[in-house]
């Protein structure tokens, strides 16, 4: 695990400030570990532009995207062994944003240096913490998701950056009831089924846990062609809102072979992961990952249940942006709520406690 | 003939006002009939957004384009036997806008509905209502345009967006003298005779008509194609402008056959309607139909005269949308009047007066 | 050399003002004499937006790129023997800006007219005076360039549009330090030595000199292949900065073969010719030719060195643009300045002065 320190306490330049529009104190994805090889990867967080590199070493590092100099954007710039170089004039930056070469100048000022970002590579995910105040350093290690280190299961995923703001892809993860409607022609099945499936919804200060249980069920398609179940299976959809990020994991085994209360139950699981990290206020990207622990034919129908949710989120992609436009092109966005807002509803509330916080820190 | 109307008094989140930039009180049109299929039909008018969709009764409805519970776009949505069903969480609304299903609740709370439009279908076009303050219902039947029903008539047409205000169409169609230079390859001909061709203009509170004669003159080609005319010909233009939409009626009759100021009289007709709609301030829908009476081949020639109707429009459009291009470019749009503008500037008087009107409205 | 003037005192409806916030007293680039053939070319320059034609004598004309009738880009008309006619009406307008025509109306108002350009078409190039208050008449003659005309050249060249402030051009071709980064794969060759070169920097009130000189080194390949050499070369790289536009003359003489310091040295040489014009504050046309004296297969090696300019253009507008993107991007822009800065400020000073003047006219 390899946390970033800054090499000096002054902070040049930084758009983060206290009166984030985002919760701060807190790590979010910033990209998948698979994403960053030979080349600088440009991406903009919680309104920060910053460039990821790799080293020649495999340490990730993350600096304000712009050279100190002339602003050129230091992704369009080249990765060497100890750091990465701008493609404008060449100066070089190491991992902690300190310049360490300036072509032609035998001196390299102090003040040559952009600012660095923490970030923590862990379970093939980069995380990057915001914190408020000048940034300051984390108060504790990510989150840990040992899933893609599991050797039972297999895994991929993507990026996917939409134009509307992170919290409708909160309502809607939080939200499985849309099944039925959004996904009529992939993964929804029977709207009836999803609409009236018992839901229990628990809530803390940080999470929002949603569980839906369907048991005794005949098992859909790619249940049956993954796992060898014997017959009917008891089924479950358990989310859980982590404010930066949620676990979604649903499965079944064999009606009444295991208790759904047990964590460590067998049978056959798909656990999706969700970093879905605001770029802008009215933007963000959603970083994701299936992982899955096939019997029948592993690799190919991991490949299957990878696939088939890349589809439903291309579905989810249409309608979320779709709903966004549509509220910017009305003055007035009153909405009603209904039965399947309860859990929605409760993380908007944490994120609003979460900006308060914010506003406060400035305040003193 | 249908008219709709709201199911209930409280007509929610319009974005029409009273301080609205356009004329108020009278029927615009939407659409042309044969638009609304099995399909919603989004639609922007006079800043409303709105879905058009017709229900297996065939009854056309309009409502404004967003769902109560979390803002999708209804036309995003499916029409049913009974209405339009929203494509996030499955919200039944029939054609009043009042929700008659909520997947997976048991009550459907009075408050659930989105405003409907006063419309109404008529002569194979979708006519709409605009009044002033909280949409108040129509105090009037929409226009009739029976040539659309004529039995000796066949007609054609389209819908074409222009990134131009509405006006700017209005002055281009109450001129014809534009024929010479803008439709120079199509049907513009002798741009002098356009030029001088005698011109009557009247206009009283409501409407602005243009009459230009020019008898005992040779017929151009796609007249001797359409019609057995014997010689030369008595040749007319009629523009009627109406603020919602225009006519303009051209034709001729064999040379001293007929009076021109007989209405009835006979020979070869070629009759446009213009539906100009605002969609923004700055935009607008423009729904055209062109209807002729052939005698020689008369598919066949309709069909030519549409063909060749459609390309002088889209030479309009390119002109007009330039215009208004350059007019954002400068600061200063001081404009020179020269003698073509007596009709198009009586008919921005009319307009004027309408809108002084609309701010009466809001000051009782 | 034909400098234009407008016919009458009114100058209507310009859009530069006395606040421009460009330099101005002065004449710029407008367009390659190759570029004005039988078409309108529409132009925005400064802010103004103006069409360019040359009528059937030969002499390129400049108005306001607006129909003082409907305000229709006088570039979407035709170019006639007398002048240019607008698209929409017809009227139509000589090199002066007076309407002359105004098709089916006896009389021409004398208000009927459009704001004329001063421009002077010499060495192959189209300037354009931009004066201050009301755009007051050209006070010297454009700059000569007599390279273009020397027998002994041959050159080529075009116009770039940048989506960059025009100063961030300035700086790029004042610091050829940017060759070993930028221009890797084309002239860039090696980084170190254009990073290292001695280079002197003279200034005065309106130019600013960069000399740089490379005595006794090894001839590139083009160089070589150019020029029959016969050994080790004295080079040299001399930028002229002149606020509108700037000469970069490099090239090279056999070592010891003719001094540096005389400016009728013999030798192989490349002088670049580039006009910077400023079309809005954000935005700017680079016009540039390259003029060389190839020895060798003069015409296919002159073809390549312009080929080769071009390429490396292309490359700096990628980096200028990326540049100017992301100082856009971030709400601080501090800059650290290195020892390649020095002629960049100089350059940014003059102008920097030329602006406080254009203040000083609007007090008085």
């Amino acid at each position: 695990m390899s946390v970033q320190y800054v090499s000096a306490a002054e902070l040049i330049d930084s758009d983060t400030e206290s009166t984030s529009p985002f919760p701060l104190n807190m790590w979010y994805v910033a990209a998948l570990s698979s994403e960053l090889q030979d080349k600088p990867l440009p991406r903009t967080l919680l309104n920060n532009h910053i460039v990821f590199f790799r080293t020649a070493d495999g340490k990730a590092s993350a600096l304000e995207d712009k050279c100190c100099h002339r602003s050129l954007p230091l992704s369009l710039g080249t990765v060497e062994e100890s750091g990465i170089r701008c493609g404008y004039h060449g100066l070089l930056f190491n991992g902690d944003g300190k310049c360490i070469e300036i072509p032609g100048q035998d001196k390299v000022p102090r003040k040559a240096l952009v600012s660095a970002y923490f970030i923590c590579e862990q379970d093939h995910l980069i995380w990057i913490w915001f914190g408020d105040k000048n940034n300051q350093e984390p108060t504790c290690l990510p989150p840990s998701y040992p899933v893609h280190n599991a050797p039972e299961y297999l895994f991929g995923g993507d990026v996917y950056h939409y134009d509307a703001p992170y919290q409708l892809i909160h309502d809607n993860l939080l939200d499985l009831s849309h099944l039925g409607y959004v996904h009529l022609h992939t993964i929804g099945g029977n709207a009836k089924l999803h609409m009236t499936a018992e839901t229990k919804v628990e809530s803390d200060e940080k999470t929002v846990r949603v569980i839906r249980h369907m048991p005794d069920s005949v098992p859909p398609p790619t249940y049956s062609l993954a796992y060898p179940f014997t017959g009917k299976i008891d089924r479950w959809q358990e989310i859980l809102f982590k404010i930066s990020h949620l676990e979604i994991w649903t499965g079944a085994v064999d009606a009444g072979s295991d208790s759904l209360e047990n964590p460590n139950r067998d049978g056959f699981h798909m656990k999706g992961f969700h970093g879905i990290t605001p770029e802008t206020e009215t933007t963000c990207h959603y970083i994701w990952t299936m992982s899955t622990n096939p019997k029948n034919d592993p690799k190919e129908t991991a490949k299957k249940v990878i696939e088939q949710t890349r589809l439903t989120f291309d579905e989810d992609k249409v309608v979320i942006e779709a709903q966004y436009k549509n509220m910017q092109s009305f003055k007035h966005n009153k909405m009603l709520d209904i039965h399947v807002d309860l859990a929605p509803n409760r993380a908007r509330r944490i994120i609003e406690t979460c900006l308060v916080l914010n506003s406060d820190v400035l305040e003193k």
